[in-house]
């Protein structure tokens, strides 16, 4: 007898007649004699529609509140979804966030989990009870708390760690990680597994299939993760410890994220001190900062300075960097939304050199310029112009042997 | 300072511009220096799209899992109404069900409140908090319950009188409680007071401003309810206790149900016990019957039964009975649902003779057919064939002098 967590994310409880599909999977599970925790986002749609009745009354909200009205749409679909579930003869019951109870810290609207109390549904599973939770919800202080996005996930992993699952099922619209977006990539091909820190990558990197939160903590826990489709049957991607793949891959995938723009800084006085002068005011603004590139001084006075944020955030931080300029002693500041980030991950990068340089090469060969590089221990990153985007993608799948037949 | 309770339902909380124009009317209380709670209602629509995603699912739902569902309506609306309640500047709270707690039993989908919990909220009242709940819901044993039809009134009045509030406003979308329908009785006069015993009356005869329960509850608690519009800033309707009243109507108001059916047995034995063994199997299937008429019995051995029930429980009513005929001995059963219940409601009726008589003879001078009568202490019903109704309420408001100038 195995334990396992379902997670169903908001297309694949979009309706009422996906949430009978989706309990029919639960089905499945439950009769191969698995305890079930099935945990659900709200219904496609629920979630933008509240939090536009919000945005009709104040741009600056008091989170404890939004609290109390977004939980609502995960809350209705877990009872939703018990009913479901009885009505296929199981033995079903919600329980919310403040049920269980999930404790979260008082960060309201982007609450972190502190811990999972579960004396109650442990009692409840070995009473082959299957316990529905809603995703995204905590509590605190005797209130309502949110996760913040990608909520639904990590509830699933915090379940799964703290119940100690065998199994942490993530249903969604995807059946699968790839080794490149498969809308881009005709070759791309579906991963059976994948590391953890590799996912962290794609997930950081723009492969939107799971929040890079959901991937930690999964890790911290050690829950096997599998990402799969809720409209079939087939097996998805697991995402386990490096130790349980025997024969890693050079090169897992190849990803791209458009969300990034450039701000070059020009003439910037080349002294110790001027990168935390920069940088500090940005992330006093919330803002965060990927790829820093520095090049190294020409004449020992100046240098230039690269970096990249979200383009959501480009103009405020070009506000808070223009505001600054005086005091920073900046030249010009030039921006750029025209680019891509295109990414070469892989856990097997690390004992393999000439990854790089594979990657600089076949990119050379389609005339693509390559306009800031960055790397860490299992990844390479380079931005280029956006057009260039989805070619470079197409010609790195196919660099680094991963096209399928 | 007072204690103001301020009840919106759901169409006075129907989408965001309604709780922006409710929130000023709490203002409004707040700046006299007043105690405010308020209540509101889910938004008009809310709960009938959860309880159709309900029905997708099941006829037979659990009531548990119903009150999951369905309460997230008002949940978020309270969130919302908290939002509108910042935005003008004032310190407002949401308290959920089980947050205050509202302890109720465990009855779900129409559950009883048992105590209110008011040491949080008096606290928070003290420190000029606005206090938001939503309405009709509450907890038992660590789970969500909902009370039943007109819940939010329930509420709102419970609270009231936990709390010792001075007034219960029930904002809606009509101005008071009238002589009779405005919309049939174009010469309807709103009255400024009502006694708990005529507003139990009249709601309990269809007038559907105030649900039986919360005006059953607000005369148990002495609560000052009072009816009044959202859409204007006119006084409405008091409803209060009878010693409130200096000079009083004889007649406050004619009221009619549409929704009675008439069941006649004809020939059934006219022996002790009889009338037990026809109600008492129309009870055990949640049957509710209104008015009762024997005829005294003309050849000593059989006797007619004539009664109401609900049309909406009539098919079933006659089910039971048609299996119980044999049992019962009944000659024959005649329904008929094409019936419409004319009452005549007054508290002064107790010290005066001969209002029945007079609303005889106003219906016989219009030539209008009495096919069951039924009196109580403060009431005198007909029931007449429906296409007379609207001339039956309109000569017998004539005749009690109620017609406004």
């Amino acid at each position: 007898m195995g334990r396992i967590v379902q997670k169903f994310g908001g297309t694949s409880v979009a309706n009422v007649e996906c949430i009978k599909n989706a309990a029919n999977k639960v089905l499945i599970e439950h009769n191969k004699g698995n305890q079930v925790i099935v945990v659900v986002s709200a219904m496609a749609g629920t979630t933008n529609q509240l939090i536009n009745y919000i945005e009709q009354i104040t741009d600056l909200y008091d989170p404890k509140e939004y609290d109390v009205i977004v939980s609502a749409g995960e809350q209705w679909n877990a009872g939703l979804m018990a009913l479901a579930l009885q009505n296929l003869g199981l033995n079903a019951r919600s329980w919310l966030g403040w049920q269980i109870a999930i404790q979260t810290d008082q960060v309201h609207s982007k609450a972190r989990i502190l811990g999972v109390e579960i004396d109650a549904i442990e009692a409840a599973l070995v009473n082959t009870e299957i316990v529905v939770v809603p995703g995204f919800q905590g509590v605190s202080n005797n209130r309502i708390t949110t996760l913040g996005r990608g909520g639904s996930d990590l509830t699933a992993v915090a379940l799964a760690g703290a119940l100690n699952a065998d199994r942490c099922d993530i249903f969604t619209d995807v059946d699968g990680i790839y080794t490149a977006d498969p809308r881009l990539v005709s070759k791309a091909q579906k991963l059976g597994k994948i590391t953890y820190e590799e996912m962290l990558e794609m997930a950081s990197l723009g492969s939107k299939v799971l929040q890079t939160r959901s991937v930690e903590l999964a890790m911290n826990y050690g829950v096997n993760l599998q990402v799969r489709s809720s409209f079939d049957d087939k097996p998805g991607t697991i995402v386990v410890s490096e130790e349980e793949i025997v024969e890693q891959q050079v090169v897992s995938g190849i990803s791209q994220s458009k969300e990034e723009s450039k701000i070059t800084l020009l003439k910037i006085a080349d002294k110790p001190g001027i990168a935390a002068s920069i940088f500090g005011p940005l992330a006093d603004a919330s803002i965060n900062v990927d790829m820093i590139v520095q090049n190294i001084s020409e004449d020992g006075n100046t240098t230039d300075l690269t970096f990249t944020v979200s383009t959501t955030d480009l103009k405020n931080a070009l506000e808070v960097l223009e505001t600054r300029a005086n005091n920073i002693g900046v030249g010009q500041i030039i921006a750029d939304s025209n680019v891509v980030k295109i990414s070469v991950v892989g856990i097997g990068m690390r004992s393999h050199a000439g990854i790089a340089q594979k990657m600089f090469m076949a990119l050379a060969d389609k005339g693509i310029n390559i306009k800031v590089i960055s790397t860490s221990e299992i990844k390479v990153s380079v931005l280029v112009a956006e057009e260039y985007g989805e070619l470079a993608v197409r010609a790195l799948h196919s660099a680094y042997g991963l096209d399928s037949n």
